[in-house]
């Protein structure tokens, strides 16, 4: 009756090479197990760095974190009766931290390794540790905030077909090739190094996937994968496309909150963990839903602070420098991320530990109007019941000591961050580390 | 103790012209009233076109709208002891439709006048018309469909002084400016064509509003305006920068209801109606707050459907012929519209039917992930509850007559819809006709 | 398409005699109206005792209310194809004040008419006046707090057949026979006195609905009427077994509030108002449903604070003596009701405004256990949300003037309220008046 | 940083005995151990009978259920720098199923052991077995229906001082004098049968325990114990007075959903478990507050199904043979009760299993009004979306197998149950057994 385990991992031996575990799609992948159909089944998952990432007060461990080897997931499982053409239909039904490893860590990533939604304001390497007390989550690095988490698997997504896998790197490769000028890295393309196909794999998947294994960074609209949807909490059911025999599930990139866009790409409260579910078929449910993309159906069971316990930000599409832009949503939201860092910032804490916060706590991103030209609107808004003292508008504000995020030692080094990037009263205790 | 009215409009009459309206924003419009702090005003609104759009069964109206003409504002009012610099804080305490005039519209704009978020899909024009039972609509052009509204103003805003004025019109000059080829109305700019700068206006103040004055179809960072925010609904609290003293204050383009995105342009449930409100000063809240754009503290009553009543489709920026954008969240939100769409079909509606109701429904808009380079993700959870039917995954399909929107007689003339745009058993009963 | 009025009340005349209303239970009362199914009608109603409280300073009117004349409802209206044992389906689509009177009270009656919950404790007449201002309202006899309200009528119901009334009668009278030494009136038999059989009865239906029309105080399984159901809000849905042909629906006793319980027995916030409704009918209902009281579903639009915003108090079936009662719940209830104004005291109101706030505002009512021997246990949430400060048990007390409410002037001639009423700080106010 | 674990039990052997459990309310049953302010503890607790209850499909082992034993808390626990007279803040940061025995049950006692809320009605026993699904449960024995949990301890409490002990014996005591006669165990007073004092107590310390040790059957202002209050779940915060020094908390009768009400006796889902909990003092906190029972603030993370999708029932102060009680308000909840029984019926469910459906199920029970003589209304919420089929009015009925619950050995040989109890097409089924 007890759920079986599918996968146990060992959180003291490199995730690289552990059995049940690899970091790319592609349909060679073999099956690591074969689960059935309604059963509850447990799946522990690395976190997706696959244990890059340290309990201490250094971002070093962020700013060096080698992005080739993620995402570490749990899997593939191969669906009993399940065929190419049919929905997966995965109820998600519990997810939680390992009891024997109970923190997570939320990183900013530095620039020119990873980036962020902001990385051209905070091109630094941050980060921030979570310890999980229960349901609630707290910071030493942001002092102030406790809230409960929704924890939710960043990533479950379903195997690519061949057809499908050629798609996403001819698609993906095109974008790249017809950008040569970009000053960020636009998609991140097969590559060999760091690839884990498994310890299923033989050597010659192991070598097809070191040549075309789709990454898995982007989530994408054919299998899912990493949409870092928040939503997919405990208590959810999503609906997946299977596009090969057996759907070949995969999972990981465990979280243990995040807010809508996790900002800053490492932006959720990372962590190792358990997850727990049960899948069953929709047969010929793609063409019978015409589906081209997952669905979902939410949790009855998501943190609810009241609908006016959200003090709500609005952005709009005109950039940093006062540049009209027309119905662009994603310079929307990053105004929106902005108005959010200004307005926290009269409490004492500084841009990065905002940044940090805004990736991480329960906030509701959502697409306001985007039909009036030539502005998108977009809102963010901001539950007051996380600060254990009063964020609102009408709130007097008394100085306090937020204290700090975690930074990288050579930018310290370097004197960041400077003033630019942090209000003056926070320099003091910086300067004088 | 009852509170004060401080417009009163004619439905029987031409907007244009009357007391207490104006369609533009400009510094020089003079106060219609001033208004005091702490008291409560009532303030009925036309719906935006000032009445062009009629409860009939043609989407004429629709078709041939006058766009130079809108929005019709009611306002601006002067607030005592405000002071350009203060921040105004406005309760919505009730938003109505008149008594006099229970129902409203939704429209889809033909591609050549107005268009819409999916105007290369959708080109023609089409209407429905919703009746309001009490809190509940519903449209004999979407049959099946009822839902309670949550009625709120499209626009509210404060007048622009005249560097913002000047900044404005000259950033978005420049981007019309900048793309000389542009194949749809990328920016709204001043014409005289359609200017009323209101009543009390002298010949010299509308001849300057006619010349300068802007349009009122972008919601902007420095006054609001125009930002069709759905949770700006009865019992929210607005916080709106004062770029003037007296702040200056309009409102109209009350909507019944609206989904997130307001995605077909006229998209809510257009309304003429009754808006309650209370207004105070936040003495020099600009700096305080450090306030770039307003914010809000949404409704505690808001109608809730159950978190997981919302069944919820992704959309992901792979554009329509299979191109991949770079974080392109406008595009992503698109493509979760069309997800909407092609999964609703088989209930038996065509795709202007959903395309209104997507736009006038509570649905909700979030973003899920920002940052997987290449792909943003977006949401869209539409209700459960507002179809008399199931419509989820695992309902059967039942074949319905569910009836149809109204269209222009012209397009119907021409054939349309034709085979591309409606299911093939739509057909007959159209082409009947 | 505008709903048709069925009752318009004219505030300035006495309501005994006007059209349409009505105040006994009777099946001879002839239906004022008949209406039809799937169309919605408005109906204005007067406030439950027919305008015998005004808008002042003083609860004379409260203190000498004519209670053999309450309820003043609307109807009777007649089902077109309605029998006895179908089920009338009431769709509420709408609860509003009167535009011409944005105003209500809540009060306290006195021991010797009418009585309370806690008349015990609190004999006394007081009264509190709200005035509405769009959806909240606040009063200034309990100043620091101010709400949305949850419109609702506390009666909604059909008539009875001759065998239901006389059932009624005879339990009723039964009871009270039983209990010749009652020191409080344990049930309300018919009266001439007051009677009023509506306006198309004719003298022989008044004079036998003067001799057994049953009163309208309790709300009873048979037919609904007065159960004070704050959840019968706009949107809700009521299902009423239908006793007699037509159903014969009345309504009335509109509260802009209430708290459950409705504990001071004029406990909400009384008004005159307008309900709008629908009604369709479940033919065979009450044999179909097996119903022997009636049911609902509330609406999808209830104010919400968030669910970990209501401080709760617990309360057990051990009286205010200490005496040990055995799985009393009204006890317990009754030991809730006095935590919490033991708690409030504390911030400066007096015991009377306590407990008119907890008649009135939306506080939430809950069997906690009602098993283990010997106590039942209640419990009360308060909304924290609907104060102007912090009442949460780490807040620090300012002392405040919290005002007073409204007591009779022979009362207040006697020196009433004294000590052992009111804190001490209160009573300098009070006696300098 | 991980959590300390203050107990941990074995499953295997009898709980009388264990370490850190014991089964009465003494002051001078010895702390278990001491905790600090601010740190996070995990207590590992038994089922309320201390493992009497097997997962099989008879209810022999409820039926013969030794009830002087209930309930095996786990504690006492001294708490810091407490002292009688504080206030002890109780975060309740989770509660959790053992993953070694991810299940629980429901029974109902039979009328001679233990007996219900409708025992009159149904006097046998009877026991559905649930399975844990991560958040969600299920029970073979009510097969159609499966619900996330809401899981809290059903006793949380701290110790009495001699005073307070004293006064509980005496109230209880009168209470069981004071009615010679009645039928059923009114109220449970020390015994030395079954009496555990903990495995720290002494000899001399058992000898008192056994003589006046209070039982912890029911709740009692003075420390909380055994309130039932399904709020208390993961996320809530409870504030608890002290009576002695250190405070003493005990926990236990940990339930993963319960209806209010916890109708059935042993009605919610009994499970052994775990609970997660940080203390704080509130110093001075009892004449502070003036608190004379324990307050809480509910988890902002509670299942949440839409206000609109809980049927909604109404129950009267009149009882089943049609007498009339006044403002009795546990008749009403229990007419409530029987008005869903009734309802339920038709969909295939036997009475046994809908008692233990109510019991368990996340239901809400409303106390709507209790003023209007001579009927309380109290109301049951029912939600809709715990079935996996349609359960409104309106809907069409299947004839369905709902199976059954698990009845004694006995009763089934003596044909129990008879026609009374179960509908006819429920009776061949079991006959035929």
């Amino acid at each position: 009756m007890t759920a079986e385990y599918l996968v146990e991992i060992d959180l003291d031996k490199p995730a690289h090479g552990q059995e049940g575990v690899h970091n790319r799609w592609h349909p060679d992948i073999p099956a690591y197990k074969t689960i059935k159909q309604h059963k509850s089944y447990k799946i522990e998952c690395f976190d997706w760095t696959g244990g890059q990432v340290a309990n201490n007060d250094s971002a070093d461990d962020i700013k060096y974190c080698d992005l080739t080897k993620i995402h570490y997931l749990s899997g593939p499982f191969a669906v009993e009766d399940c065929q190419a053409g049919d929905v997966l239909v995965v109820r998600i039904q519990d997810v939680q931290p390992l009891e024997r490893s109970p923190w997570g860590y939320c990183g900013i990533f530095a620039k020119e390794n990873g980036g962020g939604f902001l990385d051209k304001h905070y091109p630094k390497a941050a980060k921030a540790v979570f310890e999980f007390d229960g349901i609630y989550c707290s910071s030493r690095h942001i002092p102030g905030v406790r809230f409960p988490g929704i924890p939710h698997p960043g990533i479950i997504g379903t195997a690519p077909s061949p057809t499908v896998l050629e798609e996403w790197n001819k698609r993906e490769g095109t974008l790249v090739s017809s950008h040569p000028d970009a000053d960020f890295v636009m998609a991140n393309l097969p590559t060999a190094k760091g690839t884990f196909a498994g310890s299923h794999a033989t050597a010659g998947v192991q070598s097809v996937v070191e040549k075309c294994g789709a990454r898995t960074i982007p989530g994408r609209p054919e299998n899912g994968g990493n949409c870092d949807i928040k939503a997919l909490t405990k208590g959810s059911t999503v609906y997946l496309p299977c596009n090969v025999d057996g759907g070949m599930l995969s999972v990981g990139d465990l979280h243990f909150s995040q807010g809508d866009g996790e900002i800053s790409f490492c932006g959720a409260i990372e962590m190792a963990g358990c997850i727990t579910l049960e899948v069953s078929v929709l047969k010929g449910g793609i063409a019978k839903l015409d589906m081209r993309s997952p669905m979902y159906l939410p949790s009855p069971v998501e943190p609810s602070f009241g609908s006016n316990r959200y003090l709500t930000f609005e952005g709009f599409s005109v950039d940093e420098s006062g540049k009209q832009l027309c119905l662009d949503t994603t310079v929307a939201y990053r105004q929106t991320c902005l108005r959010v860092i200004e307005y926290l910032r009269r409490f004492g804490y500084n841009d990065y530990q905002i940044y940090l916060l805004l990736s991480s706590a329960p906030i509701q991103g959502h697409i306001a109007g985007i039909v009036d030209v030539p502005n998108s609107c977009t809102t963010i808004g901001l539950p007051l019941d996380i600060f254990d003292f009063d964020i609102s508008p009408e709130a007097a504000v008394a100085s306090h000591d937020r204290g700090n995020c975690a930074f990288a030692n050579d930018d310290l080094k370097e004197g960041f961050p400077v003033h630019s990037e942090l209000p003056n009263f926070l320099l003091d205790s910086l300067n004088s580390k």
